[in-house]
């Protein structure tokens, strides 16, 4: 069997990801790929690198164009899924990378959003307690945020195990492709080689609360974040170093255990041996999230550390392995666990 | 006046940096240059930055060496210093930008360096409350480690004010000139561009004690510290994202207040306008730290984060500061304050 | 059929990036990995993006654990490579990735390597005439070095089509990965970030009679190469910047049409559309090279632009192609043509 | 004597950098601040590095607003300086950036600018032979593009010593800063970090007939340059790989000769020792050009390669180091030589 897939946002990063993956998956065949003010381009201008589709065109972004194919996928700034969808007809896979369906809580959504709640749709992270069975009969898919990724894979295992108490803190550094391929001032590469800066202190960015809502699903009672993400200079990856308030009597055996009992039958998860931590450049381009975790004693705090590509298992990774859920194929399929490094 | 310095380490990342700020210095004259294995070579091979000392060469580092200078700067790796300042006589100014005269508590030393406790001496860091009186008078200085400094600057705000609780989480990120100029593996570039890492996780980096003595000296109570260094793919800089739970009752404007205050009169320290947040980038090759802060209501903490070149305001300008200080003279000069951006 | 193949020099970059591709081979098996100074090493400890093979202890390199397998790639320093190759016998195949066998002239050779001549393997470039042939029957291949193989491929039609004159000028930036994992000085992090530098200027560079030898082949007169290598701040990736004068009456078509029929049925080599210029990270951890060309008519020059992953095309991927042409099998098995973009 | 400056063009990166030298400038005192769609921004938002100026309002760029200066600096798109130079009068002095008044030869300008030629002012790079002499008079300056600046620096004894022949080929590699802070896709950190790309290949960019102007001046006869600029992952430097056939005769001595004499009395020209070469680092934020220079006598070509700062040197340095000629101050006023390596 072969599915017919199309991609909304072809000439972004995600959009990009999407089709180099896609590429690689023997199920599928690439159908329509749509942009915005790239329609009417050739694919191998903007994504100079997928070579097998330079002479394709970039078709507007209609719900005509995507009409006809098995599974869509959204890579589009949030805000416009919904319409798409409804459109698209309940037999259609639809796939979205954006934020619109993540958060449950339409009250988060409105102070973060300020926008109405446009609903919640199965969530795709597989790796989280009860997702693959939502997964496996869902046709509209949200997929997270690439920071929630990289936490909730980092953190929850510390949660799932009740040895954390309920105040997280997590600080992530990202790779620029993160914050989209929008020309703004403070992403051109003079301003990003050589620095460090971090954004949305304090509690504003937006995936606070998707952060929390993991994590809260997990602990089975509310988990606060203090979330503060970073922008590094380097294209790809995020490291999230999270850190939570051990309880008492936890041992550094009890958190390695509970790690390793988590991330057993992870196909996309790896607990690194003891000593070794994670960097990002050896998932580049995986959908493997590599993970360490140690107990700071003298502080009190679980602190674990996690990388992930934030384009692959952050993005379009998560999105692929979501829809091999949905359609009933092996969860692996198509998907690389090993980085180009260095 | 002018007085004459030596300079010890003058092939390594914190020597070169000592030596482009003291050839910017009206007040001094640059004497002995010393090394180890890059005895006898021209300095012009191993600092091609320093055109004006191309020609000069390396001398062996030897008390006998540095004898004879009104100050010396040892650039060295921990464990050297005591024995050379030994024999420089007590009217030398020697100024140290290795560890071992930093800690306070021998039993920290003990803990974190695996050998006898060599002392304490001044500790380099004039902003902190009291530090200038103790300078003025000093021959010995202790210049602080570059994480200590980041985080000190960017966190005591908030525990002079008694805003904080004393539990701190920090984690920061450092170019890779921090690790010093020695090769190894993990710092080649073929490893650190494009990748961040962690290391010491979990209490085991040197400086964690350091960063505590400097905090709990200004709270007057002891303050724990969650340190989390990561490397990240610069050369220069360090983001430090420090936070630490808020008082009750403490409220967005007393923060903002407290911080203001603190800084008022700091020739070094710039709270950034409120909604700026500091780039490494802004501070390179300056002896600046950019600071700003936020009270995250829905986390419950304060988070601050601060931005210093490591080898400038971190290393060998907080020693230039500190010479200033101790030989009488204005604390800023020769001390650059802008940086070199992009 | 399924190949036992084996790796040499399997903690290095080229060692490293050969695993990750034969790890995609669908005819391969992996054997014995070996090393020297990591020999008794976990692969997963040094090679971290390798996620199934993490657990693989490294042996030490020796003609019995190289033994008794179809395929033996060598990535060592050269010099090795003879010694191993004799007693590994005559119906492996041994494919070299050190420079050993690639020069047929042995008084260049002498020049550039200070050692007898060790002789001449068929050459693993498969796109220059002749070479498919060659590598069809090779038992022994050895595998051009990185800046040959993008000089050459980018350089050649011109001269295939009698268009230049025999005086080629090349500046080539590479990714430091290049240079090896060996750490040295001015290959730390701190050093390349942020810098570009040239080296062995002058003609003193080890691949400049290689490339001489391949272009002088094809244009079947005797070319000279003014040859510049730099180093560039990125990991992987070869941008070669190649002219030579045209010859009298070439036009702009001449050349274009010269290029389009050389890479005409190339199944890793793409002319890019007129005006498109290519960028090395296009082509990162893809075994494809990106070209594009033009007629200076001001200058007099034919400049040709050509990108390749120094360590895919350039060294491992290069490998394996003609590894899957010595063994029989459809040349592009296992390698991936999409680079991992941005 | 302080005079007063106002620098036209305040928010972009050569205006910056302008003002990170001025503020450091003994004899000058910094006026009005201009830019367009920055204007009633505070400096300190655009430019954090330059907290002396932090709290300073950027004023519209208009005749008006730079009125009532002694020196007004013009950083600006090309096409602007006429009409705002002929409004300020003949006894201020303009010092202009942009590209508007370099050539000589009109049929260049309108082929590469596709304007009118709108004339020639005094070329702004005191290096070359007699140009002390022309600025030392100048009300008007033109300051030489990034590239040309590198390029006649590294070539320029070559031909002033009859050793070369006219055909000149320059591969310069370019830091991202030279392209300026206007946001365009390609300029996006995600896409230059870990890439190099050419652009206006084959002739076509505009500092090509602006190098063959220094060249053939200096030569006294028609040089021609095939010039490929390329772009390269960091944000400030350029490195310029040049050559030129050897004329008959010519030793390896005489060019070494010829370089040392026509260098040996420049205060930001260095010629390294034999066997060093230039990093672009080692002038990182400096008015120095480091320089080295090889005969290659198997292809018969003199190769030399200059590093400066784009902005520096290349720019805001070459500035005011010519704004201190006319203004009969020492030349190197104000001007750093060391750069912030690493």
């Amino acid at each position: 069997m072969t599915v017919r897939v199309a991609v909304a946002g072809a000439s972004g990063y995600a959009g990009g990801e999407l089709l180099r993956l896609l590429l690689g998956h023997p199920g599928v065949e690439i159908g329509a790929l749509t942009g915005n003010s790239s329609a009417g381009a050739r694919l191998g201008t903007l994504q100079p690198q997928l070579v097998p589709l330079a002479g394709r065109e970039v078709a507007p972004t209609t719900a005509g164009e995507l009409a006809g194919h098995d599974v869509v996928f959204l890579a589009l700034p949030h805000g416009r899924s919904a319409a798409l969808a409804r459109e698209l007809g309940p037999d259609v896979l639809v796939v979205d990378c954006g934020a619109d369906f993540r958060l449950r809580d339409a009250a988060d959504w409105e102070k973060f959003y300020g926008s109405p709640h446009p609903g919640t749709w199965p969530y795709g992270l597989p790796e989280l307690p009860g997702a693959r069975a939502a997964l496996a009969t869902a046709t509209r898919i949200a997929v997270p945020g690439c920071y929630p990724t990289a936490v909730a894979l980092t953190l929850f295992p510390a949660y799932a195990a009740r040895l954390a108490g309920p105040e997280a803190v997590v600080v992530a550094a990202s790779g620029t492709s993160g914050a989209g391929r929008t020309p703004r001032p403070h992403l051109l590469g003079s301003e990003v080689m050589g620095s460090m800066t971090p954004y949305g202190v304090g509690g504003g960015h937006r995936h606070t609360p998707e952060i929390a809502q993991s994590l809260s699903q997990v602990a089975g009672e509310r988990v606060t974040v203090s979330f503060t993400p970073t922008l590094a200079p380097m294209s790809r990856g995020i490291l999230a170093t999270c850190s939570a308030p051990a309880l008492p009597g936890v041992s550094a055996e009890d958190v390695r255990t509970a790690y390793a009992k988590a991330y057993a039958d992870e196909p996309f998860v790896r607990l690194l041996p003891e000593g070794q931590w994670p960097a990002t450049a050896a998932v580049r381009g995986a959908n493997t999230a590599l993970v360490q975790v140690a107990l700071d004693e003298t502080a009190g705090r679980i602190v674990a550390v996690g990388a992930i590509d934030n384009l692959t298992k952050g993005t379009a990774g998560g999105a692929v392995q979501s829809m091999n859920l949905a359609l009933g194929l092996p969860e692996s399929t198509g998907l690389p666990t090993i980085g180009v490094a260095p």
